[in-house]
């Protein structure tokens, strides 16, 4: 971290400052320019506060030159995370593939949908018992009526099951749940976070709207220092100005998070776009880029779908995607 | 609710489809063009599901044209409503200055704090005890004991307290506070506003970070439609490209707001920008475009302050704001 | 086009509106609902000034349903359009890779890297004489110099050239040019587009930092309707809150405008990230997603480019891309 | 400018690369730290190319910590700038309203334009004679026509003529213009820029929809760097991904500008919003932020308007503004 101080500001309190970072424990080196002085700040600077620094009055602009995050950060964890599900694998060499309904609906619905994804090659059920909604006048998922059919989807098929929780009180009901999603709009739920770090089982977390990418580390390390090393990330678009998809799938941030984290990356294009007819190509690009899965929403009759149906695909196309991914991974290296 | 059917689509299908939204109770009107059919949806379609619609075949776009939100809505609400705490009124002809610091930190902090915010001005207590924080390494509030903390300054002053619950679990613990606050990434936890909206206080609602002005009204409508009508607007910049500012404060919400809900609605430009040299004069700005009330944050040192320091003014500056706010509010005819 | 009038306005004055718009041979259809009354304008409404409407009195709100762009619409020209440079094509089963470094800063560097491109496969040679630069102090380009340069390294290899044109005046310097390149900052510079219309080359349309793909399409309609049918689409990344990547690349817009233009789509990755070591993971991705080309920024030396550096490849590292590009294209049935 | 080392980088290149800078005239600091070494540059930086230093392999970031302009830089001028039109003046403590049409239209329009912004207490007369427009399809302006027109007005009542350039080319024809604007779309368009610094006409800088504060003052300095001093700035909203209005006001520019350049700002909440409801709370907001001007439009029958028909108010309602802007400006210490 550097701390720029305003011009002509006396070696005094810049001392004075220095001296207060020494008793904190933070070693430092002075750098006096023309125009004004910086001060570097030497080791784990993790814990310091930047803002603090800059409502200082001396300070002109405070710069962070480490990143906050360790436990994510690749740095310090070179070999890539692989997340193992009862033997479904996400990450390193293994690339799996989630799908199923945005919100399960029925059993004969999650079931028939289910068998469907495991012939075609599919290694995850998803759907959504608890369904985050913008209007309140709308369904809202079966929520614990929800859990029971995808469990019984999962003995049906084998399948290991990703859902959305939405609130810490609902935990005690995802015990048999394999992966416990974050949505988007929990990724800055903290105390949720936290308590994820402590239950033991692999997450799945979404990005944030308007989260960059750096804080969407800082959520991962939030679990991860609770103890739990088994986060999966997702990219599932940001909100930008552009109007003709839902959100903008940020795909730069699948090179970008390998070079600084060993956490797994799933690229979820049927939130990213809310269109089915952007799924097939984008998944291929997904591959293509070096993620290491898929998320897509995948229902035996879309038009039916009580919600989201705009970007569900059919069990057909699901077919056809899997084959064309299960191409590139061959020539990716990664196995299916 | 407009449906414009794809070009070339069998006048069967399309009759179809009217019958199906026919049945469901909605009143149709079919609009047959050179290039393609348009449907529009008569009556109350709050509870249609448009990407259900957008996900037919036969569909080209769903077009909104009345809003989603009811009870919010200024249409069916004409008069501002004025939340009344205890004799401090938001809304309508009354001005409220909410005051204090980020975080809570000591008794003798904050209650210093809260006393100075009294003898210049100010018309409510803010302090957080629980803080969203980023990073999982720095300091998160003092929790139980800042809520108490601030319960002591209100009994030294009199001024009411707004601060903010972060879970549905700490409900229990904001018996005794005024207003509570969802903070801007909570906007969208739904699950917390659902239960808010059968708690019986006045709820100030923040902004979401990347949230447009129709889902935070839906997000007040939420809270609403559980029964309690005492909702709060905050507006507090949100998350565009430009870094000058931490965000972009969208003033034009204010009047934009205005025109479509009753609500009452407060601006914080200490989060919008986090600079504290920028707080003075958009709380003017705030005050001459309509607003009805600010929320600034104020520390008796903000050099020392644990978090958010920057964007903190001092009592002194606070006092030199609100003479300024209360100019302003006599031209406006709003009373401070 | 639909227009929403607000409720409780007067038959009267809707009709008058009708009348108005009937003697400007829009034809209509009036729609009445229970709390407003929709008109729909039917036929071609792309002369129809929106915003004239909106401000309308009786108005409440205006909602475009057909595209306002007719010479790029796919609707209209459903097969794609081929872009053929003396046999090097772009378009259609045509892939093909635009290379060369940011600024052409001498002979021996644009020939040495034009040759390293055509021998690794690249198609056309790119490379700025004109250089647009957010600071007046830095280096602006060698102009007409570059262009010569340029030239040369065409003779040498056969390569056809895509260089940035930045003002109308300079046009008649671009005789021999082969495509002209239309820059981010002036896709919406109209008086150029439109004299570009007239200009018999190829054009490289490159999109704007916080344009829609609607915007861009046009701007391409600007070219179009001046008689140039060929427009090549470049998507460089947009605007976006997220600072890991220079911009956000919107891979999903190669997809959106496959269905809705018969214009070949090429990407930049260079631009759209800044940096060197994104470039090839996603090349392969544009290539996966559907894309007809590729501009990618190649250096000899990129510590020693003198602008842009961050985003250059090695020819060593641009050989290996092609490769990599090759084997894809021959899954997508592209011919590179 | 600090250059933040990569970790484990050998002495010997850091050494090596101090050198190059010493020997291009710039002075440095080195700062080795525990994970790496921090090098900072002295003095001037503003011809050093960020991006070259990035691409170095032994760089992991570079950080300006000095503006990179100098002419528009308070730091350097701490006067404000006045612009003075003939008497008419804006900046310092003269406020300044620029009112009228978005396009000229006939003589007689703007004529009684002009004669009600004149009677009411405007300043300046705006109009468009060239005009960008998204489409090709709909109006573009009288162009020459158009200037001849607003000269006209201007002799009538004394205003002084604000308007658009769009091309170089048409520089000749702005010879009697007494302010030119360059339009958001323009703000990058640096060969107008360039050419406009040598024109000896005060130019009105309006702010791209997609660009940074500090690159608006770079595009500030473009035309400071050739000769002309007088370059007034012009805020008028920025593109997200908000849609209740055109575009975001960012008004916390103003104060934000106010720090850092000594350039006078004028806000135009026509543009920025689109919405003609929202003008008047705006310009209260833009007085009392600490604007020095307003840009309106104003026309006399805004339904009529050939364009931007939305976002204009009447000769009538402009009146009550400029008499609100009045008051305020009174307790401003600001001269209308």
């Amino acid at each position: 971290m550097i701390i720029v101080c305003k011009p002509l500001v006396s070696e005094e309190k810049i001392d004075g400052l220095i001296s207060l970072l020494n008793e904190q424990g933070i070693q430092t080196h002075k750098s006096t320019g023309l125009m004004s002085t910086v001060i570097g700040l030497v080791g784990d600077t993790s814990k310091v506060d930047i803002e603090s620094l800059e409502a200082l009055d001396i300070t002109d602009k405070v710069r962070r030159v480490s990143e906050p995050y360790k436990l994510a950060n690749r740095k310090f964890h070179n070999e890539p995370t692989v997340v193992d599900v009862n033997g479904a694998k996400i990450g390193g060499k293994y690339f799996s593939i989630i799908a199923g309904p945005c919100s399960v609906e029925s059993e004969e619905q999650v079931v028939s949908c289910a068998k469907a994804i495991k012939a075609a090659g599919g290694t995850f059920l998803r759907g959504g018992a608890f369904k985050p909604r913008t209007s309140p006048y709308v369904f809202r998922g079966l929520k614990e009526k929800g859990l029971e059919l995808l469990l019984i989807a999962k003995q049906e098929t084998g399948l290991p099951i990703v859902t959305e929780i939405m609130s810490l009180e609902h935990m005690h009901l995802f015990d048999d749940v394999d992966v416990i999603q974050v949505g988007a709009r929990n990724m800055q739920n903290f105390e949720l976070l936290s308590e994820l770090g402590k239950c033991g089982k692999p997450i799945l977390l979404k990005r944030g709207l308007a989260n960059t990418i750096e804080e969407w580390l800082m959520s991962a390390e939030y679990i991860m220092s609770g103890g739990n090393a088994d986060v999966i990330l997702c990219e599932r678009g940001i909100r930008t100005f552009e109007t003709a998809t839902r959100n903008t799938l940020d795909i730069s941030a699948v090179p970008v998070l390998r070079q600084i984290t060993h956490l797994p990356i799933v690229i979820d294009p049927s939130h990213a776009t809310g269109k089915s007819a952007l799924i097939h190509p984008l998944c291929k690009a997904s591959v293509a880029v070096g993620g290491d899965g898929l998320m897509i929403e995948v229902h035996p009759q879309p038009e039916k779908a009580l919600c989201d149906g705009a970007q569900s695909i059919t069990p057909q196309q699901f077919a056809s995607i899997v084959d064309d991914v299960r191409a590139l991974c061959n020539i990716e290296n990664k196995i299916l």
